[in-house]
């Protein structure tokens, strides 16, 4: 008898080819399927709640698999799999779930973080791990721009084409929190769930935004429909992007 | 006529073979020769105040270099360097020094920082950027232990031959902060002058000291000249360790 088991994992995502498994088996989703495939003996698919692209870390994201070998406890998981992952993928914590419980279609929400570096020379330490910006953004006007996307919107004009039609593309973001330390900006997305490019895309805009380049108008129209955009869509880069935490 | 250009330089230690100059030119110092040479036009010779080992990081190095082209003022050194350099090597910012300033000489002292990691799984993202050392390390003897170490010593037995006799191994640390963030046990050492690999075998056995393998005692002995334990000394990894400051 199989069980199912729910995984807590974290990665740096500038060495992986993004989550979801591909041909040339770099990316997250491979490397974990390889590791219960050893432990386990039988191939074992991974699923994942949210399928992070190339250069996007995760802090928790969390997975399910179904696993042959019911006499191995949680713990023991946790250090089998970190046995054969790299460094740079770890598995934090592992429990057994519910029959039913799906990282994907279970999770009821998420928390992304983006980071805006503003300094002018970006720290060597930082690289990868940040957005650099050199711009003097008005905290303000990202403020009051961020508020625009609060609550529930149809994002289809802040969503990128994954290859396949996604027909509902309402979402409810809950919190938007934009913070600054030193010359870190800050924001973090609390919401349903987001489309693909979603965070990066809103990002995108709110820079364009704080930095005086569209207006609050512009974006207000944006994501009501009245205007579409696709030209100009700028998708902030992979590498500022953190997913913090699944909800369930 | 020449002038004597000070730099302030960051890097990333992992990607680079260290500071100093090697034949296969993967060196921070061989970078920014190399970039200097292009801005410059001619050989440039630059020195650093310390002479980082591979994957040893620094938050503020310290450098000098002749260079002709006086016209080009600080700021502009800066971008054109940056321009040059890869970006897990940054220069951080440049002033025009007295004729007989030397990045190595002229330092009065230094500021080196050391991070373990105590919990059982490493983030990804703190992977080759912390000494990972999952054990209960007792954060009261350590601070016992770290406080042998303040004062003039002889360091000799904290201290790895680098293929030349140190005839004078007397220094100093002024001070030696132990802190405690979570999982994060940091030390950081403010002192007139560093042994080669000094920071990296005092914290491996500050460490052995806070694990129970050692006592403090055998610390003082050893720090005293009364043992000689040249088999048994560990040194911490490199990865760890950071260059905080130069002091003039």
């Amino acid at each position: 008898m199989s069980r199912r088991l729910k995984l807590i994992v974290a990665y740096d995502g500038a060495p992986f080819a993004g989550w979801q498994s591909q041909s040339h088996r770099n990316t997250v989703q491979d490397h974990l399927e390889r590791a219960f495939r050893t432990i386990n003996g039988a191939r074992v698919q991974v699923h994942g709640a949210g399928r992070t692209d190339s250069g996007v870390h995760a802090l928790a994201q969390c997975a399910h698999a179904d696993v042959g070998n019911e006499r191995l406890q949680p713990a023991r998981w946790v250090a089998a799999l970190n046995g054969q992952l790299p460094p740079q993928l770890r598995v934090l914590r592992c429990q057994f779930a519910a029959k039913d419980f799906h990282a994907r279609f279970s999770a009821v929400g998420k928390v992304y973080r983006y980071r805006i570096w503003t300094g002018s020379v970006l720290p060597p330490l930082e690289y990868g791990r940040v957005w650099h910006l050199p711009a003097d953004l008005a905290l303000d006007r990202l403020r009051s721009a961020a508020a625009e996307f609060l609550g529930r919107h149809d994002f289809k004009q802040f969503a990128a084409n994954r290859g396949h039609r996604v027909t509902d593309t309402v979402r409810t973001i809950r919190a938007l929190a934009v913070r600054r330390h030193g010359h870190v900006l800050t924001l973090e997305f609390d919401g349903d769930g987001f489309l693909y490019k979603m965070v990066r895309l809103i990002v995108g805009a709110l820079a364009e935004c704080a930095g005086g380049k569209i207006a609050i108008g512009d974006l207000r129209n944006r994501l009501s429909g009245k205007t579409v955009e696709q030209s100009s869509r700028l998708a902030a880069p992979a590498g500022g992007l953190y997913l913090v935490r699944v909800r369930y």
